[in-house]
């Protein structure tokens, strides 16, 4: 019989390191006998459904490695959440026509919590129609939020990026503060875990150095307690450093920046809280203030890549493709540490319903006992994770030398399909 | 007679590089035995009124060199601009009170357009005043609008950040654009010269590469043709990456973050034009958008400094240095270029009245003619500005290792004054 072929999904928001986990997957692929080619979706999902697959073959070795410093998502990744099977009946019949039409014996999706679920429902269906094909889940969020695995990859590079950010920008606020800015607001990601908002935290080393004040989506928002703690690191620092989670949430659940929108996922549009914050100061206290919304670049900042993180990306990548190959279906590598520090870690393998849609927030002892700081156990999780610097080439015109990989399409075998 | 003391300011907006220039001055005075100590003064102008002194001497060797890594103004900085002798007498003698009880002899004022004023006032003053202290400027400022200089140091490292962020936001945003996200809206600063926005652009080598549309703070915004423009880059690119100046103006001449509307969250207006541009995109078009504001991270990204703009803001501190030990009093040492590739450069000597209250705009030639690019003329211009990488150390943790001086203040010997 011959090889089977692969198909490799990106799925959700993309990350700084998701095209290492890509490059991982497929110099796993052409050293493995047992795997033919590896076809990335176009856009995920939606790109399998419309049978759009780029097939890797054209690629060249030094342009496979080349994402292993490349932001983005090479292939395009999609917010798309296929349903259970009764409802989207033709959905998954086109998926088990394209997978035989393309000879595929491995799918590989990189996603976060919604796309393990993803994941988990085609293995499902793969097992229920009795296909040959090995549905692996690899985990990739910037959030951090997926149970099981000790971190995500994507996380350790948001969380270095920010915490440095909220170095250097504490220090600008700190000189201007005697006669301008006093407040200076660093808004992150992270909609419902404050995963990322704690990172920020690892900019100081004591409670005297910044970020003075976090804001945690886990912790309701208290006004007048975080106005206060405002007057007081002002009044005793100069100047206040404050992160902000764009997932904060008022004592009735609302979100401080609900934007009344939703994405595909039904989850609220959110952004801008940190203006909300801003105003507070502005209107309470008087203080000249400056805001930062990080937004996408706190997830593409591949320039300033955590080694650490980098190298877990990759290595769930390799390890995706051996589990498919030793066909374990329905898996997902996941890290697991082995000690803090000097921080030592190895590959797991986790089943994907332990994965799939469920979130992991930040445990309350992580979150000093007033809300606004992180813990020394918090730290001890936190400060592995942004270690080592693994910087991408540089061209001679001093930017980055990122990779753009052709997207030429194989050639379609079935008839088109309209999602 | 005794040696001369040196007393070094630092002034309006700090930048990644300001200390690499403190650290040439002081590494230069270290050598010069014409010199005594180098005072910082503390928050800029205000320190010296206040006699706030940082007397030098305290910082070790190891300490004043890992100013060229640190971001942020080591000794503060402040906004604090002095008016004509007339009306600020008793300023003015305070500060020749505060010269001669700590031997000043030499005046280094580390500024941008506002800060070359006040040190072409003091060295006015020194003059009048028969008083033998050489006033020099020293220049500094992100927005690049100082004449006179070929780039104001600090400002290529802020290019190179904002060139680099907008890559890989750009890589990110069309990643997602399929089901997702479709323009993405990068604000930066330049309240009224367009450099930094046009450092965007260089994120981009072709017209079809990203960022698409650059709104710059010289070319009043013009809704129709901005929203024809995403428009047309999501229809043939799949995505809109924007680069907007938060100086950009409506064409009543009034500033679009200032046009008393609110946000796409029904929130007032607080200086965000990202906001305001994202609205029209949400309102107009229909499409999903992201934005982020750099703020204090653009000026402050020491992580990503450019080598070249490194070298120039320690050399313009050597100068600056040389040139009061020279008696060149009212001076700028600046940049001069001598060919555009490869870079080639030397420091010249300015006349500081030839600096003071001159803004220098992005000329009409560097935007293409459709008012949403940079010309060749201008990648000429900028692309030597940010080559090279100067990273800064990092410890074990995997944050960059900057320095926090001791601000100590020298003894007093004179009365409080009131500022």
């Amino acid at each position: 019989m011959s090889k089977k072929n692969a198909l490799y999904c990106q799925s959700g928001g993309v990350t700084a390191v998701i095209n290492a986990t890509a490059c991982g997957v497929i110099e796993a692929a052409r050293k493995n006998p047992e795997v033919g080619t590896v076809f990335g979706a176009k856009n995920g999902i939606i790109g399998v459904l419309r049978e759009h697959l780029v097939d890797t073959a054209q690629h060249s070795d030094a342009e496979i490695a080349a994402l292993r410093h490349t932001p983005g998502g090479a292939f395009g990744s999609c917010r798309y959440k296929l349903k259970d099977m009764e409802t989207q009946r033709a959905e998954y019949e086109r998926l088990i026509e394209v997978f035989k039409a393309h000879n595929i014996g491995y799918f590989l999706y990189n996603g976060g919590g919604d796309s393990s679920d993803t994941a988990f429902k085609v293995s499902q269906m793969a097992k229920a129609k009795g296909l040959d094909v090995t549905c692996i889940g690899v985990p990739k969020t910037i959030d951090n939020d997926l149970p099981v695995t000790d971190t995500c990859p994507g996380f350790g590079t948001t969380a270095k990026y920010i915490a440095t950010s909220v170095m250097e920008a504490s220090l600008d606020v700190e000189s201007m503060a005697e006669s301008s800015t006093k407040v200076f607001i660093m808004e992150v990601m992270g909609r419902h875990a404050g995963w990322i908002a704690a990172a920020g935290g690892l900019a100081g080393q004591t409670h005297d150095e910044p970020p003075q004040i976090i804001l945690f989506p886990e912790i309701p928002f208290d006004q007048q307690a975080f106005l206060q703690r405002v007057k007081w690191s002002v009044e005793n620092h100069g100047y206040c450093s404050v992160v902000v989670s764009e997932g904060v949430r008022n004592q009735d659940g609302r979100f401080l920046a609900d934007a009344g929108t939703t994405d595909a996922f039904g989850h609220a549009q959110l952004g801008g809280v940190a203006s909300v914050i801003a105003s507070m100061v502005r209107d309470e206290l008087g203080y000249k203030y400056h805001y930062a919304i990080s937004d996408y670049l706190q997830r593409s900042a591949r320039h300033l890549a955590s080694a650490t993180d980098l190298e877990q990306a990759y290595a769930v990548g390799v390890k995706a493709l051996e589990l498919a190959v030793e066909g374990r279906n329905s898996v997902m590598p996941v890290i697991k540490r082995l000690q803090d520090d000097p921080y030592q870690w190895e590959i797991a393998v986790a089943e994907l319903k332990d994965l799939a849609n469920v979130e992991k927030m930040l445990p309350r002892d992580y979150i000093t006992e007033d809300g606004f700081g992180i813990t020394e156990a918090c730290r001890r999780y936190l400060q592995p994770l942004i270690q080592g610097e693994a910087y991408p080439p540089y061209k001679a015109n001093g930017l980055p030398d990122y990779v753009r990989l052709s997207q030429q399409l194989t050639p379609q075998k079935l008839p088109a399909f309209n999602i």
